[in-house]
């Protein structure tokens, strides 16, 4: 940490920084410049932060310059992760995409959706049993019901299934069904649920909240590491911005600058940051071509009838685009498209 | 709700809007322009939302016109709301002041603050028990044993007391002991907890969430309230922006307009917004001038000792100008400053 | 500035750090911590600027530590100061108000604004001869024939004139009739038309740009005293955020973080930045309450006919009201209003 | 246009605004539903805004539906039009990168940066000679120097020239060196500036405003085209959000946005968009897979002496890997590269 003194600071106001410091087992470097004074602390920041330096007379500002995350990043685990969801990988060498539906609505949609989605290219299914929506008078999803027919279709379709976590009471009972937990954008600072999923014994997706800096990201990241479990993926899914042209702004740099900070897989939802079906296709190449580990998109075999977000589920006619982009794109990048198990093992690891 | 059609759009594409919504028990007036035409429709929105009518061919837009919530809106209930706690009033003929320690760190520190609290003429008294924090390796509270110590100060000092809850599973013990349940900023779209505080027999602050429209806020209100609580009491606290001078911004003009689109009390929080202790003051005065039902506001009695947030806390210096503030504003507004209960009603209260 | 080094930095990274800076002529104090090393620069910013410190080699981060503007700046200027538009103060012991019409129609629209704002408390006329608008199809002003019927309301009334320029080959014609040069927000960093007014002779109102952060609206303020004219008044008119209740957000910290960063006044815009007449008020106690030093607001004597952003004037019935707030608050806040020169003074300054 | 009236408005403020609309030669079409009444509008939207619909009573909100731009819009050009400069095309079949120093600093330096940005695929060389910098003590450019360096390096590389232009007076003389005008992001509701290139014979590189929207970026388009030059490209570098990790953040989306509303080039800086170097290939890559019709990017002999955004430059060890991005990726997305002109013939063009 570095702390800037205010031009009128006496010195008996840096010495009061050095001494603070020292109390509490830092060491304090001091550089006096002609109008303004910086002081180095080496030390560990946590004890630094209980002693809101902030506050002290003649201090102008305190910068903070170590990361507040440790064990997802990437400084002293320099190789990239592989997260491994019903034996598929997320990771530096492949391009994996996960689809669905965003809502489960019944046993024949959910099987229709994700034999689309394997036709696209998909390794994992996605569906939401429990839905946050922003009114109470939206549809909510079918809760265990749900789970029950996601389960269903893997046993056809040989595909793992991720599925939204919302309250921190149901983590047990949706990770019995699911392969893969997701966070989503909403909870990401959830921090009884980011602990909850973190004991759960799932890989982890934890997209990015919608105004959440990359740095609160990582941050949330490691509220679900400090409880053992490493196995997590990051997914950008778009920020807020003044911009209303689309739903939210896809930050498309999030995924190198991620990478660069964390070890962890970082992929992209091209279908809730844009909220238009015509952006999805530029979207995925864009997100494969920046380098992003994965893709999770939305598919419905009837958008006109879905529950929810159908404006940007991908139909029929998207499937043979985006099954071209998933064969053409990732051998760019010097990736491999992942490939569903076997369906006998994918059943075989769920009795 | 308004379909504007595509210039593009057919006869055909037309119908098939009229035919969806009628389909739907609603009814479709269709205006054709030059250029465009644009379809009315009348019913029931939930119904339509359902009807995906962005995504049928030659649909440009759907427009929402009317309000994503009823039971927190003012369109059916004009006179605006007055909410109380612990009999202390919060509405539109008070000015209630909510002060204390951001965290609740021991038994004689929260003793201190309550009466500083009460010296600025504070009625309620806020300390948090349980901290969500954007770090894992931030201070988290002290738990029950807070709350314990919240219930001793209300018995010594009279104030009834506001503090956060932040796990739906925690609901019951938090509302056990204090008179409001705080939702924070970072849950406002948790939904899980936003129905649990509904069903909890306390009234609840619900914090803006730092990046959420005003729309969304009151949403999220409509959440509690349609589990049959609408004791609630909003609460302004900045937004993100590019601005990095403040922590936040604070949205001053979200008052006025919370209060004329709902009929529950707002109040505003001018030391998360700004978080910085300089700023306390005027954002208070001008909270109170833009005609606030209320203010919550940390002081401490060291905030260079304390495990939150002490940069933004008044503090003894402070505590005269806050009163003075509190004595002579209020009545320019018509308002008089609410007041703790006498000593012995909180007392009972909570036996 | 500090110069934040990689963890895996060697010590030649740092040492060409150091030898960088002091060919620069600049000091360098290095602070090695367990993990980081950090490197204090003292001298001349503007050259340190030049050395893009942050392209070499083991470089983390550069923080800039001092502000990028000095004649502004209170730093060196702590007395707050007053600036006298034809004869009108507007500085720390009064309330200046602007009042007048968005857009300079005819003289009798004019007028007739003219004599609602001298009502309602305005000291000083505003009017938009020239305007500058989002598109081409909306209506551009008067240009000098709505300068010309400025000059005469001025002379009617006894008002002095603030008018908007844009641009910078305008700006002898505009000052020839104005007692003010308006800067709008779109413009805040035309620095062509930055300096013009800088060397026109005339006070400076400086609107803060939508998206511009405080600091770099004092660096905008700084290329007009660079010119040698430090008769500047600042402007908060409202950012652009994610929120769309409103025009725009009115930014109310940034009148007492400006007043803290430049001795330069400060007012607010409650017309542009809230959009709606329903915020004008209640932004306008909540701006004097915080201490702002004036208001520049929309007034209309028929606002349904207006050109331009009739939607948010003031009208008739609204006049009483805010002249009641312009008698009773700034009181409170220790100020006095301030008040239009003598008719014949004004006349006599422009003859 | 929609005129949503409030749910308490009369039939008289349903009639009121009826009238007004058919007072100026519209039409209306009433649309009555249970709780509230919506009018269609059909005629000339310029004129409707004259009207000041939304201050009328019983009005709740007027919603445009229609575009504020006409000349720049796809509606009534569905072909993307290709823009030549200098020969060198920028369109729908091309993919062409623009690159140089951000600033010229001497004919060695611009001649050694226009080699490198050939040797990347570039075809047309950018620098800037008058540079718009947030602080005045910042280096502003040489000047009509560095006009005159450019076209000493146009004739020995041949390539073509972009070079910014900051102020309405200094056009022509611009015009006279350059093949092509940029305008900036700060300056892109310079409406003064606007005019003056479209009055000037010579092609527009348009930057986006790092706060506009699409729509207004697209109509600060308009007030070009308005002037009789419809030879326009559109340069997305990036919008100011809450993150800070990145200078700005690119919008990404606005890519195929911008293509699907306007028949315009749209292209991409991916130097100025994140500020850093190591994200330059990344969103090199991002933008061709979206569909993006060019690249403006920073190159730089030395960037460590450059005297402007060095930090994002890039380097000649980068220039191989941009070289094979750029022979790679177009093909992939039905591209070819865009060549510079044999130099005979750019030096025959400007003799």
């Amino acid at each position: 940490m570095v702390v800037v003194m205010a031009p009128e600071a006496t010195n008996a106001d840096v010495q009061a920084v050095v001494d603070l410091v020292r109390s509490a087992g830092g060491t304090a470097f001091v550089s006096r410049g002609v109008s303004r004074t910086v002081v180095g602390l080496v030390g560990d920041v946590a004890d630094f932060d209980a002693l809101n330096l902030g506050g002290l007379a003649g201090v102008l500002r305190v910068i903070r310059v170590s990361a507040p995350y440790k064990l997802v990043s990437r400084e002293h685990h320099p190789d990239r992760s592989v997260i491994r969801v019903g034996g598929v990988p997320i990771g530096p060498d492949t391009l994996t995409i996960i689809a669905g539906p965003c809502a489960v609505e019944s046993a024949e949609q959910t099987l229709r959706a994700a034999w689309m989605a394997k036709a696209a290219g998909a390794a994992l299914l996605r569906g939401g049993a429990f839905k946050p929506r922003t009114s109470p008078y939206s549809y909510q999803g079918l809760g265990e019901e749900g789970l029950r027919i996601l389960a269903g279709v893997r046993a056809e379709t040989g595909m793992p299934v991720v599925t939204e976590v919302i309250d921190p009471g149901h983590v047990d009972l949706v990770a019995s069904y699911a392969d893969m937990l997701q966070v989503g954008a909403r909870n990401m600072q959830n921090f009884a649920l980011l602990q909850a999923v973190g004991s759960a014994g799932r890989p982890v997706l934890l997209k990015r909240g919608f105004s959440a800096t990359v740095e609160e990201w990582l941050s949330a990241a490691e509220y679900i590491a400090q409880r053992g479990n490493l196995d997590i993926v990051l997914c950008e899914r778009g920020i807020r911005t003044f911009e209303n042209a689309t739903r939210n702004t896809l930050d498309i740099s999030a995924v190198p600058v991620a990478q660069r900070l964390s070890h962890l897989p970082v992929i992209v939802d091209p279908s809730h940051s844009g909220g238009r079906r015509d952006l999805v296709l530029p979207l995925t190449r864009a997100a494969i071509a920046v380098g992003a580990d994965g893709l999770i998109i939305d598919v419905h075999p009837e958008p006109t009838a879905a529950r929810c977000d159908g404006d940007q589920a991908l139909v029929d006619a998207d499937i043979r685009q985006l099954a071209e982009v998933a064969s053409v794109l990732p051998p760019v990048m010097g990736r491999t498209l992942a490939m569903s198990p076997d369906r006998s093992e994918t059943v075989a690891a769920h009795p």
